[in-house]
């Protein structure tokens, strides 16, 4: 069964303490993070509520942080195929002289033109920090915008060259394929990415060992937890930042029957309860953002109500995956898990 | 018609009054269950609502009970097949070679990781007991928490050793199924289920025969009334104890479209029409709660609302589905149906 | 262009004005539907509200009724096909050999076991008489049920012998069809049924001319109109009260996704452009109760709300189709529809 | 990166003061929009709020307009396909010989019964003036109406003369089908359109070619932006002004699963995001409304009160689109896109 018991915490707890001793971290104070690389932006003023004392915190998270929300915005916009893509349109057959679906690509475009650049003033205005899930394509489209995003501290992440389906590839094409997503990316943007995130969480066989091969150190394709923990990979530790289908954007409002207040009312749920666990164990809330989706104004709206309600509580901490990442790895509070799914 | 006339209630009202004497029942008062096996926990402080006094229920239920709700909690993650099952995900057509589908997988994950560990801490600040309806391979590849499960206090009911169509068995292929699972459970949990709920509500020409040779007491796979009946099943007596759709989470949020608001609104509303005509008859509130689905921090936070409005009204008691059916078999009050469905 | 404009409206006042002194109506006192066979119900100080005097109604329904309100409610619970229909259950290939489908057949027989019961004890509290729509064989399978509709107060009306699709019939066959469903509903109820509505609404090119031949005197199948018309049919005068899709509980809720209070709201919207337009124009607000879906706790919760908030407006009536059908064949004010669709 | 850099804006800004003073346009003042066709509704005292003065408006528009709400109303009902059209109703085969399907046509009629008298009277009581995308086939069946569009303030745009998919046609024959279109529409009501919009958005590889040759200046089917722009069409400029499926009645609601409340929190919502962004930016809302879906009573009800809101806020104003592209095309500070999509 998955859940702490009282020797095991208490065994925990201790190995926790030293390293946090270790590591220079002062328990309990906004002190830590300047220690530990890459938990910078939760010292933020800004990132980080501290309107109200959070004195019970048990130290599962660096400092005085309680919970750890992560967000992904992912940018896409731009990599999508010409014609046949997912969209709220609805599917016809284009005879195979019409090169491409315009309609549906304007709905990509609104991603690029207003989407983006609209989440990248929210996020500024709020100090949160968030990791970018960048096709290469349309980083390599928009070198400017995936330039920005990440001159304004957020992460890029990898997330393919382009749209495919990489359960689908042998060894070698994946392979391949997975370093030329990251190539891209960093030429456009300046960083390597440190974590991956498969086209609809589809990975394959051979995806988390390739990943590793290629040196990325976590990726975000399993919904199981509501906490970092580590598998092992090729005899090694890799992390999981788990990602989210219920507090998903594009689940729930697939540009049909949008509804950003439903969306609201829902992350607001999922927070309370995850705040309210987050008092006696490690707690993280993953949240996506799709570049044409979240960046519209109504849905922009409901995430900067959202952001207020967190940030009004004590203790609540954007950070960026690559930051959890890093800090899971070398907490030993972090579960491990030895099965394979 | 299926209504009670006058008649036929002061003759029922006779006979219960005479069943509840024989078996020791004070009416109108908490005395009554410890004489009836199962019905125990309907006497828990934490169980049964006791905040204001009821005058007027008509002994429907034991003692001072009102309104009963039965909570299903299935236990399924980790018995689906390895790909092509049912989530929120889009379905793809996976290569031979690939020999399963792991995206789907940590979906069904978080049901036993994060899902039932949620609920079941939920059920115990309560002091609500469930039925959990466990897929026998769920429980044999999880058997702390299947038996953590019993050991709360909750009832193992069947579900099948795996997803399968019962319907489109034949009677020995069938019989063998339920055996199998049967055994599983048992196994595991040492605890043999009395109830049965075969995979998506559908059973064969054959099954409740089957259920009732095999020592089963009751079935949930019927949705036609508010209250449990009684049918005659190999010339015998078999308990229903109806289920629900429309109570049902996997119906109402399906991974996809997921709003936790909604189905706390509805099933609120179920309750308050089904609390105001329990005053004059027995009334039953079936509610469903699948792992990976309602095991969710929103989802448990709706169902934390929930339970404290429900437990805010005058003689609301949850009760186990076994302990509903052995009531309901003794009872003379319950409706007995001729008809074959 | 559909509006009246002002000089057909002072026509029609005078023309009305006529036909109301020689029917011995009184306009703007209740005692006009004494004198006009079908209306009785709406006298009823249950079925109109009169709490608020209205002073401004036109006379376009009798007495001081401003905005009429027909509630339809399907009784076809046991008179769908053994396997294959329609319900919240997904479809599957059932074996030749299985008879048939138990679960959604229990989904059905919710409408029959409780929900129309429901429905009646609510439409009683409330004093509200419908329309049923009666399958021929729903009606028969439950004869007891079907008479007590129309024992207490309620119109019997015709939905065919089964579900079958008569835009697909032979003129003869259709025929038959109409003629088999209108003999079982009258040999049941003792009403022979004067108003029709076909499967879905799906009327074929003769559907219209066999309904007047065989003494129908309306049908509902038409969505066009927020208010009955007369439309030509073999040359006669026939009526089309119109029915609803956006007040219809089967595709608001389709047993999936269901949300009572979404119904709710929006037919409380519904309600108050029609009473705001009312006062201007004849308006009639139709809204549909199928037995399995209407008539759950929860759904009737939703319409003891709507009515109480319908009830609470001046001169709010509700009648009966068959009543508004006679009503308006004799109105001078009646819309004629030369249009055929 | 599609956002506007302070250089570029104290350059636009520069440019457009020039050519508002050369309009003879008072910047901050309503005296703006005398001095340009097709602004003149914008200065109504209905169709915009003056309630409170706007003083920081960054001149983005004429006068003191700080947002510009665009609404499309679709005049369709009466051109569609007489079987096999998309409707709330569930797709059937119908047989051969079966002309039509009575049923989906009277939930067509409703359009021109209903919903568009409804929503004139609308636009009448708030002074708004909307654009009306006009089937060719549609305005001919009911000319008094598509004449009452126009004659009560509202701009006629082509919409094609039928239901069909022009991106599948040859050059000349989507030539021909513009043009006829064109013809029909101006035949009805005496107005030229000048704006266009493809059946569901899907325009072909020659369609904005062929617009431009037939001398229209506008299209509507790009969802890119939140504002309009202009385009290099033939070599010359071509003004989009943008379209939603975001705030679009059809896909909210569907005809199924309709809610008129989520349909208006989210346009208040994207209101409220779009007014906020609109003190820094030039900033266009658009919304639709189909007049089979829209026209109904409650989702009337709701627009009622969206325009209330957003008529409560200074500066809001709605603009026919033909008003909007002409002041489009003349101001310095329209965006020009260079990317073909």
């Amino acid at each position: 069964m998955d859940t702490h018991n009282d020797a095991e915490l208490t065994l925990a707890e201790a190995r926790r303490r030293k390293f946090l001793i270790q590591a220079g971290v002062t328990v309990g104070s906004l002190a830590v993070a300047t220690t530990l690389p890459g938990i910078s932006h939760a010292r933020s003023e800004h990132s980080m509520s501290t309107q109200h004392h959070s004195p019970a915190v048990g130290g599962f998270w660096p400092g005085d942080i309680r919970l750890v929300i992560s967000i992904s915005m992912q940018f896409e916009a731009g990599g999508q195929p010409p014609k046949g893509t997912d969209s709220p349109f609805p599917k016809v057959d284009f005879p195979a002289g019409v090169p491409s679906d315009p309609a549906t690509n304007t709905w990509f475009a609104y991603g690029y033109r207003e989407g983006i650049p609209r989440m990248l003033d929210l996020w500024d205005r709020h100090g949160v920090k968030v990791t970018s899930h960048m096709i290469g394509e349309a980083a390599k489209k928009h070198p400017d915008l995936a330039k920005a995003i990440v001159e304004r501290g957020h992460e890029a992440a990898g997330h393919g060259p382009r749209w495919s389906s990489e359960y689908a590839m042998s060894r070698d094409e994946e392979k391949q394929f997975i370093a030329e997503g990251t190539r891209m990316v960093e030429e456009v943007t300046g960083q390597r990415p440190t974590g991956y995130n498969c086209n609809w969480l589809r990975r394959g066989p051979n995806t988390l060992s390739l990943l590793q091969e290629l040196g990325y150190t976590y990726h975000i394709d399993d919904i199981s937890r509501d906490e970092p923990f580590i598998e092992q990979v090729n005899g090694k530790d890799f992390v999981v930042v788990p990602y989210t289908l219920r507090n998903n954007d594009i689940l729930l409002v697939e540009g049909r029957n949008y509804s950003p207040d439903k969306f609201l009312a829902q992350i607001k749920r999922d927070f309370d309860e995850l705040y309210r666990e987050a008092g006696t164990r490690r707690r993280m809330m993953s949240i996506s953002a799709h570049d044409r989706i979240s960046g519209s104004p109504q849905m922009v709206s409901a995430w900067d109500e959202f952001i207020h309600y967190a940030k009004s509580k004590a203790g609540v901490a954007f950070m960026r995956k690559d930051e959890i990442a890093r800090f899971a790895l070398h907490s030993p509070l972090t579960l491990r898990e030895s099965e394979t799914i």
